[in-house]
């Protein structure tokens, strides 16, 4: 029978694996409301819900691994304003066959994220969820002034941190395996680069933090849904055109090789795949020191990959034969029209 | 096909539906996170999953009501600590078959319930849930001094708002009538009564503020789980017994009805029924004025119905005989042991 103990038995081993509250928290889980000191500057609330075979699948990835990547993914959101992670919640729907030890690693995964970036876990929800497993991530954060998405504006340059499509190469690269189809070629290293850049993405907290203090950048979104989503994105949000140059996307050796031994275009994945959760942004051509200063903090690679353009030149992306081509918002969709 | 215009297209329906952003709302929906201005005080924090088949059922409760009670019931978690809800964010999981409509009616039943006790949607997350109906509520309040389930003492006397056990008898009424079992006896008023206590119970906002103001309550709670359950959590939190005296709990005369009517005993929905959402309270007996004087100024009633021992003579439920039983805590737990 799952969760001996019942619902409250469950909550006291959630209580211990979240260990002692974290600074400004005076009351944590366990009453009608979690009771917090509130955070400094501007507070940010994001919340993300990850469902049991739309958003991951249990024979890729284990409970420690989709712990982790629940939190990452959240704070990756905070780390996209320039925010600092403080406080977590967390709902989990759990089937009739989840395992006590199944959600304690999910909640280790959780809590050591949460904590590597200097949040708590201070409340939650625990329920039965027949239908599949579903958790339900809330972070807020604090900010001085937090970097949205609508501050881009024309004649402005556009960069990433890191490199791209190789969360998707990751998943393709577990799906080929799990299918028995895969080829040969990579070396181990390279192989557990791409999975953890699948199975356990780093949000970008510092580097989202030092680009906001350096008043460099004038927007940014985390690469969640592939980079063709978040420019549009900008784009919209900044009501500006952009530029793209595909020769300048940052792509790894690892996601470079799978694409090759797999047969797969890689710019698919950069476009269209996702979960990379770089940090996208913009700023102003004589900011690029203090961009380059900012990241250096943080040990964070950025490659300058395009131009914020005026509206009506459209979202373009500009391949190496120099052709340009309208940039369609193609990232990965919850409900395709 | 659900969701015409994608999930993009669904946000911005749900954006149109909630309307002007409140105060404290820099950005609402629409960018990595929301942008808010800090609660004043200290900030509350409360978080509640409902899933299809475990906490409603579609065929009892149309998206309307389904979107209002949603609401209630975190906002309720608010009223408890004695705090003001300001903000919302709301995760939904829709299945393949959930139209359009019944989303937007399920906005519109949230956003009503938020907006009567001045609170906002600021964000969200819309994902597929091929599994069933998953709704996911993060209510942030704030409160000067919140009241907590932990300050009860010795000596102290035991309140609670309104009537007990509506809720559960208004189940009960909607199950018969769906069996095609309903007896005949409940005139049309009574009955619609009891269907809104389980339907759209309110929660007590201004009931909960009024007593944390008052300084004149030391532990509080809302009755989500039963009267049962809710004396327990009081006493475990707060170190100390308690007792209750069965006559003084406030019962109605349509939950009195409906009970005859079904020959159920009504003190099985009061102590185990749950989804009352009234405010549990103690309060030293020289505040008794201060509670009535706080309580008049929203026209909440309320009856006390018990005291606070040391913590030796356990949780007690005292019969109109003056016999004495343990007060086990059986209220609503998700996970049966």
């Amino acid at each position: 029978m799952p969760f001996a103990g019942g619902e409250f038995g469950l909550i006291n081993r959630i209580k211990q694996i979240a260990g002692l509250a974290g600074s400004g928290v005076e009351l944590g889980i366990g009453d009608d409301a979690a009771v917090l000191k509130p955070p400094a500057g501007r507070m940010l609330v994001t919340i993300d819900m990850l469902v049991e075979g739309v958003h991951f699948d249990l024979s890729l990835i284990n409970y420690f691994q989709l712990g982790t990547k629940a939190m990452a993914v959240n704070i990756s959101d905070i780390a996209a304003m320039g925010g600092n992670p403080r406080y977590v919640l967390v709902s989990l729907g759990a089937t009739d066959s989840t395992t006590d030890q199944e959600v304690e690693e999910l909640y280790r995964g959780m809590v050591q994220m949460a904590r590597s970036h200097g949040a708590s876990i201070v409340g939650g929800d625990t329920v039965r969820s027949p239908g599949g497993l579903v958790i339900d991530v809330v972070v807020i954060g604090e900010a001085l002034h937090p970097v949205t998405r609508g501050g881009a504006r024309p004649g402005q340059l556009v960069g990433v941190t890191g490199q791209l499509g190789a969360s998707a190469a990751g998943l393709a690269w577990l799906k080929a395996k799990k299918a028995g189809l895969l080829p040969g070629g990579l070396t181990a290293g390279l192989e557990a680069e791409l999975i953890a850049a699948h199975l356990t993405p780093l949000p970008r907290v510092a580097a989202g933090q030092a680009l906001m203090k350096s008043g460099a950048v004038s927007a940014m979104i985390d690469v969640s849904d592939g980079l063709a989503s978040e420019v549009n994105h900008i784009a919209e949000q900044s009501a500006v055109g952009m530029e793209i140059e595909l020769k300048q996307i940052p792509i790894g050796e690892a996601t470079q090789t799978a694409a090759r031994l797999l047969g797969v275009d890689p710019f698919r994945w950069v476009l269209e795949g996702g979960e990379d959760y770089e940090l996208l942004f913009t700023f102003a051509a004589d900011n690029l020191e203090a961009v380059r200063e900012s990241l250096a903090l943080s040990n964070t690679p950025f490659q300058t990959i395009g131009r914020v353009l005026p509206k009506e030149n459209g979202v373009v992306l500009i391949d190496p034969s120099g052709a340009r081509r309208r940039l369609e918002s193609r990232g990965f969709n919850h409900f395709p029209v």
